[in-house]
């Protein structure tokens, strides 16, 4: 998830927002102690410091560096710790290091927070900031927006993975998405116009807005929910390779694969990890940790098939979405007209144009006021670490 | 490349095509010496005479066996030894083993071939074959036709990758591709119709015929040459990450690929191997053996996008195509309406319709007759033994 | 490093001797932030939090849990968490996930300590104690001292590829090991007895004491010093393949070994990391971080020999050893009449005599007290975490 | 298995040797299809037209090219296919390409070897040739013996993997080794000389003959047999971590170790290929193709110890040995006083003396004359497809 802006930013309001952003980021951390910020189980998975530091990074690298006159770099090997991927940025540790490093410490990122606030709200709030800086600003804080996702999905990579299962919260963190009973919508043929086209801030993935046409074709209002999810796994789901891709049925007996992620048998039934520790399956919940294969599976045996990014749009304002990404039959690929941006920042979304599908909607870890019915998230088909789920055509 | 069938066959010309397909293929291996049937220097790469093996074992299994009375099968190890892929089909050889195999040895695997071409020869010319029975033969024709394909593909790595580079042929195999000069195609916005409609033979993956809606677009009449090529990698193009994709950039510095397959910078200019040996580069001929990640760096160093496949179909009728295979930016996946058949032809290409791309066209190693508008190839991004080239958009 | 007994314990100093060796071992990790107790950036190298877990579990497991009446296990899943490689103890956290784990916390692992040693205490110093038990708290304690010597290798290791190079103390940990100018010492061919065969405590892996024939030979009275091993880099020893054995050569190209571990080479002179930070080398210390491969291979540039692990224990009375681990030429194999012990306990030492090579003598970071002329060491060829350097034959 | 010399040479009879030499290698290979002649199923195993033309490189390169005047290389190309592992004889292909390559073919070859064969009877048959050179040459039909034992090998591993198992002669390629009725050797205390110190041939890592001092000690006067192995597999040795050294446990479980090499359980009955084809497994038979995991397993199975390899020397004279390399209890490490040659061919021994364990004796496939009791072979410690078994301490 990366993003590049088409600007809508209403100058005085966003360095309120910036300060809210970057305050709820560390809330999101404040259940953690110490070791958790440091480890990382996966090379996918980022520890928390990791995050604390690069979306600072961020702001100090794109803004306070090139734009602010007299800044001084908190500390020049940050920029060699915290760079993720950005080449025009320069050497970065490689992503599978991060949890190697026990320095800076988390004290230490937090020092480092501070240090960027300040400037960015004392460089932010006096004099003429041009138009474009601002744009910047807007970025970086949906890029932290982002990166807060992220956070909840690799804490629970994290705490999930440890054989204590440690619980991040005594509670529920995010509501269930009970899935009502089942309706399919109807949607005639015809041309639609898909991706942004209006005057908020959106990703530059979402652009151009285009023409596409659409034959006849019927939606479920509601998400596959675990229960429906279980008959497939109850039918030997997981051992029948007619419902797979080819790569698919290689991932899954390679890694033994025989249920979403977080899912464990015990003693007979299934339980999962939460956030808030393990849990009984809730049938009545919408299913989660979910990759495409396994998405693509699914589907096959039910003789259906995922909806196009497209279809998905069209049918947005009628169906429930939110609570979790929907695969779609979508490779994430630019939509007609896409430029990418000059300099580092235009590596944040078009170099990921490759070998990846896209999933709509959002989930309950998406921050409010992060999502819309054109973004465009993207996953390598066999990742399910993030709360993806299944809607399918009727 | 693999197929299934939309039949078209004209039941007393199929047998007569059979046997001149059969032929063509022992041909194509006409000029090998034993030892050049038996190696696999990559797994993506298969031995001649596994080829020759696995196309007639595909007749066997799925006309011979269940459709021809007191049958009996010529080796029931055979099933082991040739089968591709096909889950339904039973165990089988790991793809990257097939090497490793020296028996059954070239004559027994010819052996093999005369005793199923009898009993093709016999079962076909005797009595009444239900319809369904000749579009198995037909797509048996067609499946060899992909093989005949795959055997110039690999035979040319084989030689191409041994150090002494031995010629396949004495004189050039295929007609070199001259490129003429420049000519943009223009094309209106419009609803096309795309995929197989008429009556004639397609693959599965060709089906459901529909609509589709494009933007106005321009296209190039002729591929990207050698020369024009050229330009790119003596920019740098090869060293410069901003046109490349992240998994591609990765897999140029991980490989150190430099340039084409097959080319090789000897004392200052760039030769490549042909199958009659090593030679100059020729500027005007069409470029050859490029990936996906090759293909869409050089069309980001240009400007300039591939097209998809959709408006390469519809622009086909007034291009120039034919002797290279050309990148689409289409990810391969399912037309709206696309149906798995039932059983191990199932298998054939529904199972593939996952991370891979889509090209359209044909390539001088096609054979005649085995290409139409509506074909559609399909190959991992980083792939490039195919003769693969690149067309843009204006 | 592991160990088995041959029992020497005076009982009564035993309890201190065990509150010493366990206070010292958190005083170790004393300088630690919390983040550097967590981390595993190679597999060889164990989190410090894991050393405090996993000497603490063997006291548990070898003495509390199968002799104390009513003692209740601290936390059942910590056997998990902590079993090195005891097989007999039951499943264990792969070895390379030990830095995934960020719970327990290193506050809850000296929990842990505390509860066990009140324990060990309660239990030793109350009661009548079998002979077999005291042995086993002995063998605990050398245990425990060896994961002194692996938190120091495991620190520097962390602390050492931290690209901001933190120091674990402002001045020198260790006094340098200045080598004095070169004497050679000569011993007569004889039969001489070799092994542990005193009443003092020793590993099985010293037993039995045996006779060994050794021709007429002489030995460095020191050790080489860095200034000796630089002659070598610089006359391109680690470019010519003519030093080095074959697996050596593979290693040196294939991980682009240039010199010892830690060195650098900043603005064309060397430096290294010490656990203060970055500084000169010292050409007049001893060289450091070697592994077998480059041991010898600076032997063969010398045209000399490595010692045996005879010749080194011969020799021991006179030479100058205690602050660098030896390699010797000897591969670590049982003695005559070494015998596994029964049980979890007889997997100490007895299956790593396979595939490794015998270092002698003892380090800087070698516990007081924990060093003798008898003491085998082993390692892998191409290991060089430890404190590791070279003594030649004259 | 590779070799330098003790000159002993008898120059006139060598030459006719050297004939016989040469035509046994070819003879091995007569039974042998094209296609077997060019596979490689796994790195160690090289395919048998290599192994023609490396030993024919071997003459050519270290005799003709240096000490022929007028010599002209057959193929200055081959120099690069051919070369084993001499860095100093320039670059080569990578040892696990060997069965990539189709060129040159079986039949060029042998036309290398022709070839060859003519220049060396030419150049030895006429004039002065200085003693050193027909020392080479006695070094280079030793080298071609140690070929024709690994073409056995070799050829043993390409047909017994082949899903077929095709035979490669139809009756018994070797005597069986029928081992007799149990007897144990002792052997008092001593000093005793072992190494190569007559005037015969021998290679330099039988050098220098050296004392060493034994205890006294019992050894088992026959090896282990097949039906004394099928009670260790009955008991579940290859099950119980408990027999095991701890990378030898690890091999086990990732490689699914159940038996030796080549054995198969059918329908609850164990049978083995054979160079003739599959058959019953012969309990009275001594084991074969057995890894130092595996023999040292099977000795602590049996409470009792492999010998060293002066151990197994002294006892030479009086047990039957001879048709399985034995495992011994010591690394393969160079005897004191070892010197390597000068040259390339200095590279022959001395580099591989490390990682390796010492096997002694001879095999059914070891060629007559090339066996001596002083004879030091040597594998890593998972290998088998050599014919090894197991000799025990009593």
């Amino acid at each position: 998830m990366r993003a590049l802006s088409k600007g809508s930013n209403q100058e005085p309001a966003l360095l309120g927002t910036y300060t809210r952003v970057r305050e709820r980021t560390e809330s999101i951390c404040g259940p953690l102690q110490v070791e958790d910020y440091v480890v990382q189980p996966i090379g996918d998975v980022s520890p928390p410091k990791w995050h604390l530091g690069h979306t600072t990074w961020f702001f100090e690298t794109f803004i306070l560096v090139p734009h602010m006159a007299g800044y001084s770099v908190y500390d020049p090997n940050f920029n060699y710790v915290f760079n993720s991927y950005y080449e025009a940025a320069g050497a970065r540790v490689i992503r599978t290091d991060r949890g190697n490093l026990s320095r800076p410490t988390v004290e230490g990122v937090y020092r480092y927070r501070r240090y960027v606030d300040e400037h960015i709200e004392g460089f932010f709030g006096s004099g003429e900031i041009p138009g474009e800086v601002w744009a910047l600003l807007e970025l970086g804080i949906h890029h932290e927006q982002q990166h807060q996702e992220l956070l909840f999905m690799d804490i629970k990579y994290i705490l999930g993975h440890n054989p204590l299962f440690p619980a991040y919260a005594e509670k529920k963190v995010f509501d269930a998405m009970r899935v009502s009973p089942k309706r399919t919508l109807s949607f005639p043929q015809g041309i639609h116009r898909i991706g942004h086209g209006g005057n908020g801030f959106c990703f530059d993935n979402e652009l151009e807005s285009h023409l596409v046409y659409l034959d006849a074709f019927g939606i479920a209002a509601e998400p596959v929910s675990n229960g429906e999810y279980l008959e497939f796994i109850r039918d030997g789901g997981y051992g029948d390779f007619r419902f797979w891709h080819a790569p698919g049925w290689e991932w899954v007996n390679k890694n033994q694969i025989k249920a979403p992620l977080y899912w464990h048998l015990v003693d007979g039934h299934w339980v999962h990890y939460g956030l808030h520790g393990l849990e009984e399956i809730d049938p009545g919940e919408a299913v989660c940790h979910i990759s495409f294969y396994e998405a693509a599976a699914y589907a096959a045996w039910m003789g259906k098939s995922l909806p196009t990014e497209a279809q998905w749009e069209v049918a947005s304002e009628q169906i429930n979405w939110g609570q979790r990404w929907e695969w779609t039959l979508s490779a994430y690929l630019p939509y007609p007209g896409f430029k990418r941006a000059k300099g580092a920042i235009g590596e944040y979304n078009g170099k990921f144009m490759v070998d990846q599908m896209v999933l709509r909607g959002a989930s309950v870890a998406t921050p409010k006021g992060h999502s819309r019915k054109t973004y465009r998230n993207f996953f390598q088909t066999d990742r399910r670490w993030m709360f993806s789920g299944i809607r399918l055509l009727a």
